[in-house]
């Protein structure tokens, strides 16, 4: 007879070998051995790093369980983003590592794939990680961060939900196990965002969890070439289509496109025309826009340090609970960001003559978070809007030769980007690093962010590229080429088929637009600087210590 | 100055209204009286109507109301599925409908319309619907069912999670309304699935809510081309891609799948090599397989009537709670055929020769249901696996001439139809009946279930057009006619070229993948009737009355 409840009779054990340590509201000077006595070598363990939110106190706890005893743990990260994520591997603690970004891991990360300590599964977005949480990556032990808990077990997030909920049910389901770390235990909890019984161990950590402010971006450092830029995303994309549903990327880029809504969108008359509504964090440098009544509803990933009070005071923008604060969802926002917008922009490091772009450069094993789920086109999406609509007619525009073709819209996915980053290397090249990359990590092919067959616009400072409307590879690389601008691949540009590209309108410069360059002065943002912010959010918004200089 | 607060405002008052007739555990008999105090002519209704689980009695308490004055709601349903989601148009209540599926109510739904009684906003599937309720679809009011309750307005949704947790999530964050139909209120509950303070105001419903066994396929009904057919399936694309992570659609054709995993796959030796994880509802048919040791796990959308002692006694296998009973979760389960699946495999009712798929026909406005979110390639995949890369690999096979491309892997879209269906009606169409359709109900575009970029193969009972391997439309319409069987489509196929697609392994025969034909006879079937699954199941699946002759 074959045994069916071998997981929750393991479980049983494992439950059982906790609480003969401590309880259920379990010691913090007793977590190492608690983590000891759950886990078995081998385990799939989640531990939530989150964008922003990091169970850091579990993290150092993982770190210090004995690699004798406890060995290849098969890690689930959403986000790399704390050494501690990189000491578990470093000390032989854990050898398999399935996650999605590792932005400020990055280096180390390819260090340590390099030497063979670190054996990647795959680099995943967002929602795909979770996806498989529910098929074939679900967690044996799930180890997250909560703002507090009451004596019960159940969990209150505040406004830093983020991965928790989708962690927690796939394993708390298949009968895993959860340990939640929480700032404090208190008798009454403003509102319950897990309930107690998906959670097996509460522990109060001595310090509140880590969180990171990683969508704010001080106005003082947009350059007036990004105002150009966000005049021309304005005028030649989001009036162009007429996009009311957008996601945005994080970045100096798009934070100067927020930051001219109230100035040049305004002028232009699209208020209520454009940015209606948002998947996106709460950036603060949104804050001008909302109150000049551009936006009106935002749901979010997760939150951003500095926020709390203006989003309270800002409810019928924001999804907030009874408590006031803000419940985010990084699933829910992207599925919303996938299938419920109509367009996403967003930076990145370099882009190929097919259009593909990649985060992933030598030495760097970066992740790309949730911009494959949102800068990809939404095959399975059905609704229509006007946006999607016209870029799906674009694409399908057809020379009277062919077939009556299945019409159908497509999503906007804009690549915004200077023709040189930071220390002068040029964003576009004739080969990716990622195909290095891919060799460096021995992944199964190249990690590429967005893909160019998915990319409909590219954006520079020297004007906008509509991929949408080339007819033929080549046409499609001398698009690209012609707003290259002064890089390698830009010079190399066939300058007639640039200009004859040019006179079809899918290479548009900012005067083929109307675009007044003189104008493009940081005159145009409505906040100058952080103190801006704060005044535009009427005090409400209190920027962490590292954006102050007051 | 600005008011930022409308939605908890006014939501105070409606509750406030609502506790004047009523506790917050409500007397069912005040629930027209109830209803009328808390919406509002205008407002964003969503009814939950799910595949299986339905919000009847609040369904019908809706349709008690006075139109004269509750009017113009604006409904959101996954599914219409009774006639009181039809009636509340009828009576001029509702006037505006977003959704994903309404099979049972399709004709109904297409006459409405017509009338111009109803205006349908868009079809969706499930996945993008729930998207849009965090971002332009918000309810105001959620009417929910659960199991039951305990006197805080805890939930328990048993087995049947379904959609509550997404709907009830973007309701109760946005400042809405959230009432729930339970069929008990208890002291203690099994386990929590929604959070009290999510919930306004709880019902006990006189009758349990209606559950529909959407999912169950009685063996005796499958044919021996169906068996052929899912002969074919196995051994030319399960076996061939080694397919592990499954969606399988609803229908014979994939039950006889199911049925024939322990029996012919068996004896080709692929236990542990396909089909070992899945996104799908407890299908009774795939009992056999989970018992031959199969099947390592399942996710499901919701559950199967019948099958909830099966499942509690097979936790290994399901996503339980600690109570023993299933959660479900529409919107985490399409989210994991969407991204963690290699294969969509399902039915449909029409293909055109670009391989365009739909339900849509003339008289009907069905919905697609899940179909598109999980019948589309995932273009925000960066997981790789041996199924997804080779099919990638064959869609992007490159001639000399051409440019190194950037590989990718592609999801397999696989639609299973005989050639004729009921009536005799061809499965292959020059055009569409959706064309007409979007007419009539004045859609945008088509109606498309599965478009035909996305589909891979074809399988009917003449053999697998495998669609990736199609260099031009011209080769992709000749490998379509060339499984079209004699159908008028099929006839009319280019008899030459199809040869010559089959010499180069685009077209499979049976003969060519080794298959006897004198094999598929319904003696593969591991279970031929329903009681050969109850028997299969040890007695623990109790099949609903209407399948049970004895």
């Amino acid at each position: 007879m074959k045994q069916w409840n071998l997981l929750s009779e393991n479980r049983g054990k494992r439950i059982a070998r906790g609480l003969a340590i401590t309880g259920r509201i379990a010691d913090p000077g007793k977590i190492v051995a608690l983590l000891e006595a759950v886990i078995e070598s081998g385990d799939r363990v989640c531990l939530e790093g989150n964008n922003q939110k990091q169970a850091n106190f579990l993290a150092g706890a993982l770190c210090a369980l004995d690699p004798a005893r406890v060995h290849d743990l098969h890690m689930l990260l959403s986000v790399l983003a704390l050494p501690e994520h990189l000491d578990i591997f470093d000390k032989g603690i854990a050898s398999r590592l399935d996650f999605s970004f590792s932005g400020p891991q990055a280096v180390r990360l390819a260090r340590l794939v390099a030497t063979g300590k670190i054996n990647i599964g795959a680099i995943h977005t967002y929602l795909e990680l979770f996806g498989r949480y529910f098929i074939d990556l679900t967690p044996r032990v799930a180890l997250v961060a909560a703002q507090a808990a009451d004596r019960q077990g159940n969990l209150y997030t505040g406004p830093n939900t983020e991965d928790t909920p989708a962690i927690v049910e796939a394993t708390a389901f298949k009968n895993g196990i959860v340990i939640a770390q929480v700032n404090e235990i208190v008798d009454v909890l403003p509102r319950v965002d897990i309930p107690a019984d998906w959670v097996d161990f509460v522990v109060p950590a001595p310090t509140p969890h880590y969180i990171e402010p990683l969508f704010t971006r001080d106005p003082a450092l947009i350059s007036e070439v990004q105002v150009l830029m966000a005049m021309m995303a304005i005028k030649g994309i989001y009036a162009e289509y007429g996009v009311e549903r957008i996601n945005h990327g994080i970045g100096f880029d798009t934070a100067a496109i927020e930051l001219i809504l109230p100035t040049y969108a305004e002028s232009l008359g699209l208020k209520g025309k454009i940015g209606r509504h948002w998947a996106l964090n709460p950036h603060p440098a949104l804050i001008p826009a909302i109150e000049a009544g551009f936006v009106e509803s935002v749901h979010s990933f997760g939150s951003e340090l500095g926020m709390e009070r203006y989003i309270e005071a800002r409810p019928d923008v924001f999804f907030v609970g009874r408590d006031g604060s803000m419940r985010s969802n990084r699933a829910m926002s992207q599925v919303a960001g996938h299938y419920a917008c109509d367009m996403f922009i967003g930076s990145t490091l370099q882009i190929d003559m097919q259009g593909n772009s990649s985060t992933a450069t030598l030495g760097r094993i970066s992740g790309f978070g949730g911009a494959p789920n949102m800068g990809s086109d939404a095959r399975g999406r059905r609704h229509p809007s006007a946006a999607w609509l016209k870029a799906g007619e674009q694409a399908r525009q057809q020379t009277s030769q062919e077939k009556k073709k299945m019409p159908r819209g497509q999503k906007l996915v804009v690549q915004i980007v200077e023709t040189f980053r930071e220390h002068m290397q040029p964003a576009f090249v004739e080969e990716l690093d990622a195909w290095k990359v891919a060799e460096q990590a021995k992944l199964a092919i190249p990690p590429v962010m967005i893909y160019g067959d998915d990319v409909t616009h590219i954006l520079t400072e020297e004007g906008i590229a509509n991929l949408l409307l080339c007819r033929t590879e080549e046409e499609r690389e001398q698009a690209i080429r012609g707003v290259a601008g002064y890089t390698p691949v830009g010079m190399a540009r066939d300058k007639k088929m640039v200009e004859n590209l040019r006179d079809r309108g899918i290479i548009l410069r900012a005067e083929d637009m109307g675009i007044d360059k003189r104008m493009a002065t940081r005159d145009l943002l409505a906040a100058k600087n952080m103190k801006d912010l704060v005044r535009a959010s009427g005090g409400l918004y209190a920027p962490p210590k590292r954006f102050r200089n007051w």
